[in-house]
């Protein structure tokens, strides 16, 4: 079995090496907080978002592309939203060499660029709802330290979806079904999480209440991987968006946005990693299957030809399997393929050619098993199965593990000294509370949580009053 | 059969129609040269790009994705890349409220992020060559009129490759590996094409030689659809990118580059359109058949429970088939999905019901053919293949007629004005008598012509020295 301490205890560490040794990112780029997708990377970002896609698409959501430039003149409309993020906003001031009239924002996010358009395609009822999405990069001027695909000043890969209701009612379901996709999404990839609705105090700029989708770290933090807006009529109220209800009425639409940016690659790395490196659930692994050839002399040929077959016998049942046929040891290539988390090797030698069998060993335990040729196909899709749901449930205990409760604020700052996570506490919900429940635990206060409320006669640790909620407690990235 | 009056009179009142109508763009957001992509459109735009896509992978180019900022230190290394792209650069001066220390241009194009980098990937001659490529938005301050798909301030979808080799001759293979993956990206869309070597006063500011694909409007005007260049070591200089040759010795590389952008998606549109809108070749239609039922009263049911079965039945095969059963007049529904330029259009009325068959109508030729429901699968697919092989095959015949040869530059000025299009005439080489040849055809010079020679015994018609290639004169977009 492979270890996780390494994983644990130097956390960050890790995860730098796990991005250069398994070909994720290269991190030398010249300008802070930007990085190089690197090949196979790529084929893992592309994977984890086309689950992504595919959610959106099944759920009536159609891809759209908006300009990445805004106007000053637009970007600055909504009051709030710029109180928001004009600390953080990348401004072109120059074309060639000419200063330009307005300047113009790098999209941090698309709001502003996307509801002035919004504004034109909706004339009446019949034109609602509307439900859009697109990935793109996006930009913030991060003051923080920037860590890659955590904190980023271009998010390379964001998808933003963002839709117009006639009602209120349709917007709140629209946020209700955009929780379920975020929750089908990391259950999918096997990423753990705790949904939560952000205190008043971290809310989206220019939103009525946010949700907000949060992972630990192995070393015990917080991370956001998701969130969901209402954004009421704020942004509709400012761009003129507005509907010819049946009745002849004109009203104005009421809106929701919600993202996810490659933090959930980073989610599927940290959840399932080990000290060899990166380990990936057969979903999104690049290659599912590698094939290592194991030639003794004079023995060559047989193993190699039946390498080759096994190839394309997993091919032509849908898998991406690859065969490692370069002129290395096999030791060498063992290792290799480890650090790059594919979920299956296959080995190939001449006892193996003989016997008319393969030995597979899995990634995620270690385990070797000998499969008869015959039976291979059917029982190495049952084996990526099984590492599927041992990857899950292996994220899910460790990540279980560190979401607690404590009655008292003494035992949360305690309890997230010693070993960090998420604490719950029960809270009346009222702000004043929260801020003082979130400094005396010296940690943030995610939000009030979705989908569970406190214990019967549990009571707020300020005022004494009866809980209403649990709030959430954790130190963030 | 569809006419193309308008399609070739008013090309650019056509096209812009074409992209409203199909919901390709909105062209309507409030910054110059910055369009939207409707859902329809980016459809086709991934259609269009998963074939280019394919292609690079298949011939081993991996995907990455570099930042979109590059410091201007970094970018204006290379003197005649600066030279030929700082005019059209939007520079970012400000972060936040802050000025930055280093300002950062959008990337132009990427050689100045990307080399930087491959100087750190490439340390021997094992590390080449490094074929890589990104599908990505860049930027350019145009200053001329801009237009949508073609000329853009934002540059959505630009597939760029990029290659190191080991010697000179690797990389000129690679320029002609380009060549023939462009050439079949083109065959497959059915877009006709001329290649030439663009003349020294047009080459990519840093290439040694620009090797350009063109085709040509309705209205008669060149438009250049991707260029390939040979960068032979002129960037691997300035970026220090040198490997280990087995000898020992270091070596600069040599380098090649090669991009398609969105107009491959115009392209697409104008080569296939009709006066009747849009009509797109079935490999990247969004919908390749659309199904509407003709329901006559108290015969809905049988209909409509037909129409839903050959839409499974269709879908079963791997077709994008689309059943439209909205609550609107058949005929509003036809000319929606003509507009959109959907290939094929199967109706379902109860007399088909009855005798257990289809009607399909060709989009391209407007063809009514009646299918009996047993074979309809088959035969759809034959159907779609024909439609493919006739818009291929009429694309061609237009662009035929529209490049034509003259030896003399008094006839290839009046058929420039005439019909416009692209004139043959035959040239020495020499750069002084090709600036003469343009100038005095009232045209520019596209380059030479790759593939085909002059007639032998033709003259230059400056120098009267004999002609050694085919100079490729036209008005340009």
């Amino acid at each position: 079995m492979v270890k996780r301490e390494r994983w644990r205890q130097d956390f960050s560490g890790w995860f730098n090496d796990v991005l250069q040794e398994a070909d994720i990112m290269d991190t030398r780029y010249p300008v802070k907080g930007l990085y190089v997708w690197r090949p196979y990377g790529m084929k893992l970002r592309n994977l984890v978002f086309s689950i992504l896609k595919q959610l959106h698409e099944s759920s009536g959501h159609q891809e759209v592309l908006f300009p990445l430039l805004i106007p000053e003149t637009l970007f600055q409309k909504e009051a709030e939203h710029i109180r928001g993020f004009g600390g953080q906003v990348y401004w072109v001031t120059h074309g060639g060499h000419q200063k330009l009239d307005v300047k113009l924002a790098l999209r941090p996010t698309s709001e502003t660029s996307m509801y002035p358009m919004f504004a034109l395609w909706i004339r009446t009822h019949a034109d609602l709802p509307i439900k859009v999405y697109q990935v793109v990069n996006v930009f913030r001027y991060e003051t923080k330290m920037t860590k890659p695909l955590i904190r980023l000043r271009e998010v390379t890969t964001f998808k933003e979806a963002h839709t117009a209701h006639a009602t209120a009612e349709e917007a709140e379901a629209q946020v209700r079904e955009a929780i379920k996709i975020y929750r089908k999404f990391y259950d999918e990839l096997g990423v753990p999480y705790i949904v939560s609705k952000r205190p008043p105090w971290d809310t989206f700029a220019g939103a009525v209440y946010s949700i907000a989708f949060d992972t630990v770290t192995p070393d015990g933090k917080a991370l956001q991987i998701g969130t969901i807006h209402n954004l009421g009529q704020n942004f509709a109220k400012v761009y003129g968006l507005k509907y010819e209800a049946v009745d002849g009425k004109h009203h104005h639409v009421y809106q929701t946005c919600y993202g996810i940016s490659e933090r959930a690659v980073a989610a599927t790395i940290m959840a399932h990693g080990d000290d060899a490196g990166l380990c990936l659930p057969p979903d999104v692994a690049p290659i599912q299957v590698v094939i290592v050839p194991i030639p003794f002399k004079e023995k060559e040929t047989p193993v190699e030809n039946v390498a080759a077959q096994v190839k394309e016998e997993l091919t032509s049942t849908g898998l991406r399997a690859h065969l490692d046929d370069r002129d290395l040891r096999p030791g060498n290539k063992f290792y290799h393929w480890e650090r790059r988390g594919v979920p299956l090797r296959i080995e190939i030698g001449p006892k193996d050619v003989e016997k008319d069998q393969v030995t597979a060993v899995r990634r995620d335990t270690g385990e070797r098993l000998t499969i008869a040729r015959k039976s291979m196909k059917k029982q190495v899709g049952e084996i990526l199965k099984q590492i599927t749901d041992h990857l899950r449930e292996r994220a899910k205990r460790s990540f279980e593990a560190l979401v607690n409760s404590a009655v008292d604020l003494k035992s949360a700052r305690e309890l997230l000294k010693k070993q960090g996570g998420i604490i719950r506490v029960p809270w009346c919900g009222r702000e004043s509370c929260g801020k003082l429940i979130a400094e005396k635990a010296e940690a943030e206060m995610l939000g009030e949580e979705i989908g569970a409320g406190p214990q019967p006669e549990a009571k707020c640790p300020i005022c004494s009053d009866p809980a209403t909620v649990n709030a959430l407690l954790a130190k963030t990235y």
